[in-house]
């Protein structure tokens, strides 16, 4: 089957591959409509490893799908041929420690599309678990659908933050992470989340959400913008979503007593962390990796009006020319927030 | 001063009474604006009593109050003259065991507004400490700064209810209770909640509100409507708002597995519980009495717009018109939600 | 295979049976050592049923065993031949929603020892997944690796109650599941249990272990006590263990404001339910069914010697006396805990 | 009154002081008995200040004390003259935000005895608030209640890890600390706590609790200690309490996925932090400053057994002879656990 490979570092090509064709009695066989182009695709792309995961022989990319149900395995009764899907790409053992625990996301021997050495769904046919395989309502597009994947790491870190209805959030970084997180944060309960970053284009897409108050850290001190919107009590939520190494040296500054810090983000080493000054707020700190139930529950909030992910979709390249569209996400323009692949 | 009093059992009468007027240290002295009519209230008036809480002697009426600060204890820092603001009702021995646990709403000794022995806020002017009353925005009416007293119980409800981002929510009961829930519930995170009453005029005005399913269950089957909102899952999360003893029976029917039910509602005595079914479901029971640290939340909540409870304000009299205000609101008519008092 | 077979109401025989004898690729095979003889199968026998599950074709009864594995399954890697161990006798679809979402005990399809149609392990050798086959240090004897079943309900309760270190508890109903809920209460924190009951003989066993305080209902008042203990302010966690209809009565008057109520025992109808008492405390009520990932700590439990379960064992039979131990563990002597069924 | 008085870096002096002598309405009178020496006393000892607590003016020491009750304010009801108790020393304003919030530690202005510039218990007589007084069983003596402050940091450390019956724990650091929140942890459910450090002598105290597994990181590797007491899982709880920065270098290897990581320790700037790892088991961070509602349950362990803290009371020198007391515990022996200093 003819798919997006990257062959190695810094060489994608598309062309033929052999992959699996029929579904096993589990399972669903899915042709791709909508296909989102990820940080992690570009960072192997770029670099040809994240941390341990290192692509040491041709991969399909893509783990951000949707399409259209074309086949059914035998015990399948969640979904039919026609059914409009997306497609959670975390494959675990069900009956390991982690996923009896209900940590499926945490086994260490979960298949994840586009993670070495498992194949992503840049191709126009795929085979998925029925069990992790979601419908989408009429009312929700293949292009939002192949936008469930990052809003699902945004419901995560929402849904570990543990929202009370009307708090206040902070989200550092105002990268797709740092805005679905937003929106997810909203969704949750949040009345206002201020968002910074140093990339006012970036902020400006943000400030087209109601509720989001952009922040440029180069032009404002977002501590002092923090107390003001808080009478001076600081933020109910903070989550970390940039990566940055300087963004958590005043991550707890943000933060009220008893408040709740999600680490999103991924730095490239360890951080400096002010062990006193979390104490001193008796801070709850969270982390974040992939997701775990929560794919339902954002289609639901899709289709409900709640979030809005069409403004995050930036540019569109069809299958044909998936490499013009890494080339062009990879420049990374601070304008462009999502570029998607589409299939006929 | 003058104020409206509660004389005895259906007596009302808007007279003068000697009410505190020098702010202590730690209050603040309020010019009333507006108060709305509560059912607590109507129950005073047409019956005397709340359970265990008689009217034994005159006693002035109303605790959902809004106004404008006139003066500040010398302690006072949070408010000046000239803010407006709403007030938390009940006043709490902050040193009690309750209080210091985080539940000072269950401290025994608390004095709330309108609960015999205590005068309520149907009077021009108002003492009240200033830890419980908070500031409206430009943006928040008088009518609405009314309304966070009915929309606190709400949002205590879905506080305790836990709601995860995209869950889907079902109410009983859509009297003012029942609809600032499921108003708290959506902002709270649910992408839908269902709310059921018999009234039908009741749920025309739940039915303006995007994200709210009225269902009337004397029409149709509201576990059928669960099913087929929830895939045949059940509802992440269940209030009880009617206190109706037959509304109990088929509570359980509503909830998936793990589910939350918050029992707002009070039933008149013992209602059956089927302890098996909420055990083969392993359930999560919740119970509210008033609300704890809500209100700057909820003032949030409509100043951001994402609850909006201006739809819920049904009928308006000028304070000289208190009793007949009263007389209208004790007619029940299913169609009036909030009846309010307001002073020049 | 010889087993102890419940043909119908009333009918026991040890005979031969039809059952698998080789383990798949995941599972393991087992020697037994000891079963208990439970409440439930107790039920089957005399009633032909519990609820929706009727025993309508020859069953094999036990579900509370113990012991040797003799063979392993390709993919077995936790054990190996000649390993002690007990097995948790649920074994859910690890696929389905609620295994997916850490509820495993709650999917619809679990397949569970000795209810019906599933054949139990009273019988000398049974298959078993690895993953629901539990490991004991070599100081946990077979007897005591038997009653972690059992164990493991009071483990949930304990788990669902969030106990906090110094807690004062309180459990209904001295039965098996009422003393091992206390000792898991004891293990999970509490300083003392307050364990209630109407037999004397029942809170005599349950007296010999420090920190639990017997209260015989029919002799003292259990609220006047709750409140000596508790400095008048009611348990932190209360456990209701007997399914008796009256002991939901005053269950909430045991309650601290803010307290969680466990409900575990079955009752065999609705019962009355004081929606107002629980509110007036906000209690936090849980439900429990069977048990979730306490297996392997409850293990560790007993070999620390936190939880000492050998006081529990009443009367032991050998395999080939089981209809003899039925007979003697329905005639229910208020003096037994724990009947047991030992294999050579 | 006399009392022990830092004049300043180094200055102790035994003399008289002018304190309040009259309780207020809320308040008891207390006659000291017994007045641990705490870690922080040393440190405002040899330092004159702890970050930014500095010690301007003569300051009274001691927070950790027990005594009897010799007058009560005319509100107080729990307490009367004659009853043994111990204090919980710092003073919220109950009606701070914080405190209402149920973080009563968290309010920046609570007074906290031995804190500049407020006066501590080192002095024969002694007022406080009642609500902060707790009494103490006739089985736990005065040396005893006097360790009740130590512990309660271990409470509040065992109460924020949400230890689940069974766990496995470990803590890191074997001073005062350290053993208290591995008491607390096996109070709260733990089966096996590991505590490590590098003085021998220290382990050794620690070495005689059952459940408490000592291990010397410089003779033994303490992750792969773990390992084999989790069957390479991971600990379920994780205490930091050396506060060494190198300490939390590994301190992640410790845990589980889905694990509790708890920060007691004070370490003297920010320390790198793992983000990655910490996201790649999802960990929960908490963090403990001082302690909240837990002076009656620890008390409540004590009197049960379950908590014995007499082991860790090293030596003891009469008032007379505190700065004796005092310049033996700054000599930091690793034998030594808990210096106390008593009244006649």
């Amino acid at each position: 089957m003819r798919a997006l490979v990257l062959e190695k570092v810094r060489e994608l090509r598309l062309r033929d591959v052999e992959l699996p064709t029929e579904p096993g009695v589990d399972d669903v066989k899915i042709a791709m409509r909508a296909v989102g182009v990820c940080g992690s695709d570009l960072h192997f792309y770029e670099h040809g490893n994240i941390g341990p995961f290192v692509v040491r022989a041709p991969m399909v990319l893509g783990h951000e799908g949707a399409g259209v149900v074309v086949a059914v395995g035998s015990n399948v009764t969640n979904l039919k041929p026609g059914d409009r899907v997306c497609m959670e790409p975390g494959i675990p053992d069900w009956t390991s420690r982690a996923s009896r625990n209900g940590h499926y996301n945490l086994d260490p021997k979960v298949r994840f599309w586009a993670t070495p050495p498992v194949h992503g769904c840049l191709t126009p046919e795929v085979i998925h678990p029925a069990n992790l395989t979601f419908k989408l309502p009429d009312n929700v597009s293949m292009a939002e659908g192949a936008l469930v994947e990052p809003l699902a790491v945004g419901m995560q870190a929402a849904t570990k933050a543990h929202v009370t209805p009307g708090a206040i959030g902070v989200v550092v970084g105002c990268g797709t992470i740092g805005i679905v997180t937003a929106l997810a944060a909203l969704a949750a309960g949040c009345s206002q989340v201020m968002i910074t970053d140093m990339q006012q284009e970036k902020l400006d897409i943000a400030a087209r959400y109601p509720g989001l108050v952009p922040v440029n850290i180069g032009k404002q001190d977002p501590v002092a913008k923090v107390r003001e919107l808080t009478d001076n009590w600081g933020a109910d939520v903070v989550f970390e979503c940039s990566g940055h190494p300087k963004a958590y040296e005043r991550l707890f500054d943000y933060a009220a007593p008893g408040a709740t810090v999600v680490l999103v983000g991924m730095p490239p080493g360890p951080v400096p962390y002010d062990v006193v000054a979390a104490e001193a707020k008796e801070l709850h700190v969270e982390h974040v990796f992939r997701y775990t139930n929560v794919y339902a529950q954002a289609v639901s909030l899709i289709a409900s009006g709640k979030v809005d992910v069409k403004p995050l979709i930036s540019k569109t390249f069809p299958f044909e020319k998936s490499v013009e569209a890494f080339e062009f996400a990879a420049q990374g323009l601070p304008s462009v927030v999502k570029t998607q692949i589409v299939f006929e």
